[in-house]
Parts: C-alpha cells; sequence; structure tokens
C-alpha cells in the first residue's frame, strides 16, 4: 500500500506521474493519490480579480488566509479543476480512479482554528472568519471500501470541521494522516523539488536519508513549504508508516524512481 | 432503490431535499442522487467575465454553447459548486454521502458530438469544438459497490466521451439512464416547477398522470428544460422503470411528496 501526494506547482507532468500510477495499479499494488490545490486556488482567484492573501503568524508560518469567499475559490480549484484532472488522466490509463474529497463520508475529520493571530505592519490582530485547520483524523473504510473493489482512490482537500465546515487544510500532513491510518507502508510526497535540500535550491545538497533520531536536524533545514512536508514525514514515521520519500514529481516514473530511494528518505 | 434528481434553479432549497434524503436513507432505502451545474456554470462564467453563450440547432432546440474553457467552468461548476455543497449538506445530516462525477470510473460514457450545427441570424453553421454530448452507457458497478457499503451517492456531470474527453451532458437524461442500469423503481425529476403543466405556467394547468400511450402528448406540451425531463422519462419508463415523477423541488419532504404522486406521474 502507497500513498502518493503529488504537489500542484509549474513543471510537474501529471502525465509522468499518471502513467506510472497506472504501471503501479495494473501490477495489483494499491495506490491512493491525494493532491492539494494552493497554485490552483491562486491561479483561480486572479482570475476571479482576487489577489491571495497570506497571514503570517507571530512564530514566522505562513498560510493562506481562507475568508468565506477564498473557501469556495479553494473548493472549485481542489475539486473542480486539480482533483477533477487528476481523475480524467487516470481513467484514460484504464485505471478505475475514483476522485473523493476529504468532506465525503467525513474522511477527513479535523479542527478549524477559529481564531487566528496575524501579524501586520508589526502588530498582531485576531482572525475569526478564517476557515482553516488541520486534518486529525481520517476514517479508511471508504478508502478500503473502493480498493477492496478494485479503484484507486484519488483525494482532493478541504476537509471537514467538527462543526461541519469545509476547512482549507495542508496536504501533505493529511496525506500523511491517511498513510497511518491506513498502514500504509510508503507515503511519497513528490513535488517540484529533488528533496530537502541542504542549502536550497542547490540540488547537490540533497539530504539522501533522515533518521528517526535526526528529525529535528531535518526540520531546522525546510523552509516554505517543505516545512511542511518534513512535519508530514515526521508525524507518518512516528505513526508507524515505514518510509516516507520526499521526492521529485518532475521526473520520468517519479512514483519508480521515489520508491527506489530517489530523493529525501526517511526511515 | 430512487434515483432522484434534483435541479439548480433559484428557488430551490436544497436543505429541504437533503433533510429529506437523509430521513428515507436512514429508513434502509437506497437513494442515488443526481445534479446539473447550468445555473452554478451561468453564475461562474459571468463571475469570470464571461457571457454565456447558447446554441441553437436547425430544429429549435437550444443547448449550452460548450467551448474548451466553458468546458472547464462547466466541471468547476458543476463538481467544485453544486457536487460539493450537496455532499457537505448531507454528511452535516450524518448520511454517508459520496460526490462522484461522471468521469469517474467511467461512471457515464457518451457520445461527444464532434459537429454541431448552429443557426445563427438564419444561418447554420459547423461548430467543431464544443464538448457538448449525451450519456448512453452507465456502469452500476461504483454505485453498486459504495451503496452496498452503506455510501450514497451523489452524482455530477461531466459524462466521458468515447475518446475520453469530458462531456457537458443534460443531467436529467443521465439519471434517467442511470436508473435504468441500476434498476430504479423510482426516477423522481424534482425542480421548480409543480410538474408538466399544459399551459406553462399556470400550475392549474398540471398534468397529474401520463401512461405509456401518452408519452408523445406529454412530449408535445413541454416546452424549454421540461423537453428534457420529459425525454428522460420516456426513455427510463420505455427501458424497465417503474414510474418517474416530475415534482417540486420546492416543498418541504420533495421526495416524499413525488413519491406520494404530487406532480407528473409517469407509469
Amino acid at each position: 500500500m502507497i500513498v502518493v501526494k503529488i504537489g500542484g506547482a509549474a513543471g510537474i507532468s501529471h502525465d509522468a506521474l499518471c502513467d506510472d500510477a497506472a504501471a503501479h495499479i495494473a501490477c495489483g499494488e494499491r495506490l491512493v493519490i491525494v493532491h492539494g490545490g494552493s497554485d490552483a486556488t491562486t491561479s483561480l482567484a486572479r482570475q476571479l480579480g482576487r489577489e491571495p492573501q497570506f497571514i503570517t503568524s507571530p512564530s514566522g508560518h505562513t498560510s493562506r488566509r481562507t475568508d468565506p469567499r477564498t473557501l469556495e475559490i479553494y473548493q472549485m480549484a481542489c475539486r473542480g479543476v486539480v482533483n477533477q484532472s487528476l481523475v480524467l488522466a487516470l481513467v484514460r490509463r484504464g485505471v478505475r480512479a475514483v476522485g473523493i474529497s476529504g468532506v465525503d463520508a467525513s474522511l477527513w475529520r479535523g479542527t478549524r482554528k477559529s481564531a487566528i493571530r496575524a501579524v501586520e505592519d508589526g502588530r498582531t490582530r485576531i482572525i475569526r472568519d478564517d476557515f482553516s485547520g488541520t486534518v486529525d483524523r481520517v476514517d479508511p473504510s471508504l478508502l478500503n471500501t473502493l480498493m477492496d473493489a478494485g479503484y484507486t482512490p484519488v483525494i482532493s482537500p478541504p476537509g471537514l470541521s467538527e462543526a461541519g465546515e469545509p476547512i482549507n487544510v495542508d496536504a501533505d500532513r493529511a496525506a500523511a494522516r491517511t498513510a497511518v491510518a491506513l498502514g500504509a507502508d510508503n507515503l511519497l510526497l513528490l513535488s517540484n523539488v529533488p528533496g530537502l535540500l541542504r542549502a536550497y535550491p542547490d540540488a547537490s545538497s540533497l539530504v539522501a536519508a533522515v533518521s528517526i533520531e535526526r528529525l529535528d536536524e531535518a526540520e531546522s533545514l525546510a523552509n516554505g513549504r517543505m516545512k511542511n512536508k518534513v512535519l508530514a514525514a515526521r508525524e507518518a514515521l512516528l505513526s508507524g508508516v515505514r518510509r516516507v520519500v520526499i521526492g521529485d514529481a518532475r521526473a520520468e516514473s517519479p512514483i519508480s524512481r521515489a520508491l527506489d530511494g530517489a530523493g529525501t528518505v526517511f526511515a
């Protein structure tokens, strides 16, 4: 059982990923695909005349400002653009792909941050109409039902808050929770970087392997989006996933390559 | 087994429909919900600065012009707005709802119209980059897998052409094909009218019942969107669905009311 999280940044070919996924599925492997929608949300928001906004927390963490309208745009982008296009690409390759969101059958339950502290021009203010959160409970039964019958789930945000609201969630960390809930052997976090780099963006500074003892060190090397990937790797590893690979989605056969150890292997 | 097609026009409360659906599902009834996305597509297209365009065929039939960009907007509206909101409303009511599109696992296969004749200012021209079509084959296996495991499918357009392209399909007729493929007893087509009216919009002119022998007469009474509903009723009835009701989605308990015979009953 393999959970593959695929990034959405420019330069990532869904074709190569879907070719490779189809080959693995044809060999009888169980694959669950997870994606986010950050870039698609930014693009759609701009088409709708809204410049995306980001919040910086007092600790320096940056996240998308998800007001009610942005939540709508996020859902259109995740579900109506990214998920729909991945499912189509897989179906065209003979995969019985089924697109589901974290809301469906309460798959991804999480906690909405009811009050977010944001730093603006040196001042901290509290934001209360934001719909961001974290997935903290994954119900694997729908995924198992689908895979038992030969279907390949393709999971999209949003998650579902305890109060029944859709929430913007980090898909890397949601993928980690999903891998844990499924008892997956491998979690692959594939994006537009070769892996965790000691000196970003120098590809020759790739960290090839991270042991459980070295997780803190790995975390201190990560910046920006990589921070969430390392955090996801930590969460998965400490909860029983055998191996996590942060690898490159831009190569040919990106799944096989990551399984072969290309990228940063956490084990 | 009941297939419910819910319309998207103004005045339709998804709350009442979802309350009623949840009650039926809690009693152990098997329900499949189908929706379209015409109004949501129009609304999103306008937000994106595109006035929706419609094509009139030489026979006088009107349909949405679905160029490649409109196809994208249609998918965002169907999948990212209507489907997502119906699934959320059902999940909040304790239903294990799963949103799927006609593309998923090749559920709704259809034929794309590769060349459409359109009449404009009295002249006929051929349009070749349109992505409209008709569902002519429904694979019920994913729906049965989901229902056997206690999930309620909520199906959204688009359909999937034989060449693997998403296509804009009429959801009433796709619902009819779905009811046939599932061997459903009842197909309910619920929208913002009381049923088939002899003198639209006079509600007192409701046609209460249509027998198989009177299908032609019913068709001759229908205009606009009602035409496709009567066509859907015909297709379902002639292919073994016991009863089709064109009913009002705006009332309280719209499913129960339609099952009790409120609206136009085809049998």
